[in-house]
């Protein structure tokens, strides 16, 4: 389902090697041991293969976390995942770095290189 | 047509490799999905082989943008591909960083080397 | 029913005139027009009377919005008004400060003076 | 025309005195001596009477000055009519800061009161 | 004949008093003791009356002094006069701000108000 | 006693090295020689292999210090032998930093290498 | 003799009352008991009547100080007496900031006012 | 011409490489297609080998750009000729960051290596 | 004397490497040459071997220099050494900064490996 | 006769390479071409070997070029020649950064050392 949501298109410069980094300052979903609100910036950098993200189904996409219970750590190798399978891109990194809960926060980093 | 616009002047120096940076922090096009306008940051850097670029014709090549429907990741392909195209340099590299839409900025980031 | 979610206890310094001022810069609500959620901080600075907030209880009440479709100024003055009547403080003021949406920020700032 | 795209709603506490500024970084014109682009920040300061300005359409108001060749100091009085005739405020304050053209910085600050 | 060079244009809002700072940080004279040149920051706040100073004949105003042997007292007052001179200011403040010469630095300001 | 209050999930993403930073600003501890409270900011940054440290018990497991009369240099190996025996992570380091006390701050620094 | 150093040029716009602000953050003078040398900023703040003080000569002026044993305090006020006495301004204030001996900064003020 | 303004002191330490770095932030040009100054700050870095440049003949040659139409990116390689010319250092870069027209500012950087 | 105020305690984790820093910024002694006082920071930098230093013996230790007249430079080596006899850490780093006197600060730092 | 005023103590631990940096913000020299003070701060980095610089006999050091006309190169050079010819260090950088002179400002750097 969530996944579905995300559009691409081709990437016209498929020959070439480039970056594009994203980010969201506004990510929100729910703390599956509590049921409160989580907040989050979101990241997410990669190298193009055939095709690129579509930044307005990029933000459905996100937006459908907004009620999801998911740890963080299962959020940022869940984008990831979903990311790398609509887009088969080169490489990505996501990184999500969460505002304080119980005074503390965390940070999750995860990262795909199709060449590995 | 907008590479048309374009003018270079004869490099003086051609047995040097030196550096030129150009910032154009007032860039707008048009988002191709939603018709609204997108505003960025464009920074050319290249090392100039025969010709450079003339910065006034360079000025009225950006304004072509203004009313043009076009995605991030081609605005900044083209700009390489068209700069490349005039002025032939030993290498290039353009990167564009957009403002917020929907909450969320995208950067894009392609180089160019005549020796690769 | 969001007003009923506010839980008040006795101010023991009743004689006094003092400032109470708390942040949440982590509220959301869903924008009426486009469905799509909004971010902001949210201030609100009182001078108790009889009673005080319980944090705890505002925390809560400030989630109810979450889903809740309301514009700026109505959320606003919406808190504004619940704070007042459970809590009937000698004066209140409330500031919103939302993230851009379409390049463009807004601040509400709305007060209440128990003596006016 | 421009003035039509403005859309109000009613301010749901007209009893009230309270401020709502909203700021856009991204305003661009064109100046009517040279065609070139200007680009500038536009601040709206205001107290509401009986109706509030709907943010999406100051959006696409702001929007039509995209291509209009007008001076500074009429963009800013322009705006500043517009507003009050279709929202009636009790004041309202615009000021426009303009990027450097030839070097040279330009702020027009104008006011309406409408109880003066 | 300097200026002469000085445009206006009607002030289409002179039912109004509005503010209007213009900043040139680009400004250069010549000293007419040491016949070397000074730079300095200029900064033009006015209150219009039927008319306004358009800023690109300001520009080349401002260049006029390029080449000129002029004490820092005389340029700021000179200023003053001549903006006054055309474009008849309800008021009109001058400052000038100058790089250090001999490690000493200067800032001049003067006034003018029509109803004083 | 205080290492069985931590609890750990099942990490989702066994294989893939990736990196979790949590940052706990509010721990605080008793001085054993003096009986003063210490304060101070802990980072846990660590690659999880087959479980995750659940943020709730972690912040339970912090308590559990409030009251206990411990050198810096003990919490700081403590913590770090804690959570490496119930989460086996691949590596991981623990750095805790000390607010001032008789006008002196300490820094403690320490990690964990399950393949050295 | 300093004062004679000093050399004055006829304000040309001696209907006006402006103001004139000269700093020199270059001053050096010897302290009378250690022989060691003092630094300090030099700020001169006046409104000129029938001259304005010449800034080459100023400097030179300054330089005289350079090699003279003499306290804070009366390097302030033997400024200001020499330069109204060369210049009659219609008033004028000297502040000396010294940078730190032993430890200790100093600040020095002194006011002259020609209607007083 | 200009370059004959330059003038060289004996090196009185040749035996050792040491570094000089020159910044003129107030060097101004003109542009060869508008005829409108340009305003700029220069850097020269060198390591001299017979002669290091004098800096007071450096300043009179800088202001021989000053009603001079010339391209950035010839000021920059034309400086860099000169000073190798009288001075011949062992090595020198001169960089000009140029202050914004039309929004847009540049940065050239070319460099000399009596070795390479 | 000195040395005998300072109290260590058993490392408990002797099998790892890590660090400890601690920083002193209220440190005090006397100029040998002038009787006066010196005002510095001092910071300790060191991995411990069997025994890790007692900060309150520490700072007992930091006041016995409160009237001693010694040195910069022997403040530093002296405290290195004292602080590597009682501790024998596997390698350790003091650096001082002193507040400036006549003008001229001065910055000491020096280390101890036990391995070199 | 500059060079004698230099004092020099025994380096109580020559065993050690230790670092020792001097900071002095208030140098004062005169230029030898316009006989006006130059401005500058001179920053010297040294690893002693048997002895080290005395601080207050440095003062008077630099305070032996107050009335100086010398370059910027040779002030650099020669202090670094002086200082190590009393003080033989196994390593030492001088650095001065001047104050600007007719907007242009200078920095020299200069090395030595022992075992090159």
């Amino acid at each position: 389902m969530k996944q579905e949501i995300l559009e691409v298109f081709d990437n016209t410069y498929p020959d070439r090697d480039y970056t594009i980094e994203i980010v969201n300052p506004e990510f929100t979903s729910v703390c599956p041991k509590t049921g409160l609100p989580d907040f989050g910036t979101i990241t997410v950098s990669y190298i193009p293969d055939k095709t690129c993200i579509e930044l307005k189904s990029l933000k459905y996409y996100f937006l459908e976390f907004r009620n999801a219970g998911i740890f963080y750590e299962n959020v940022t190798n869940r984008i990831l995942d979903d990311l790398v399978a609509v887009s088969s891109p080169r490489s990505m990194t996501v990184r999500t770095e969460w505002k304080a809960r119980g005074g503390i926060t965390e940070t999750v980093t995860v990262s795909h290189n199709a060449s590995a």
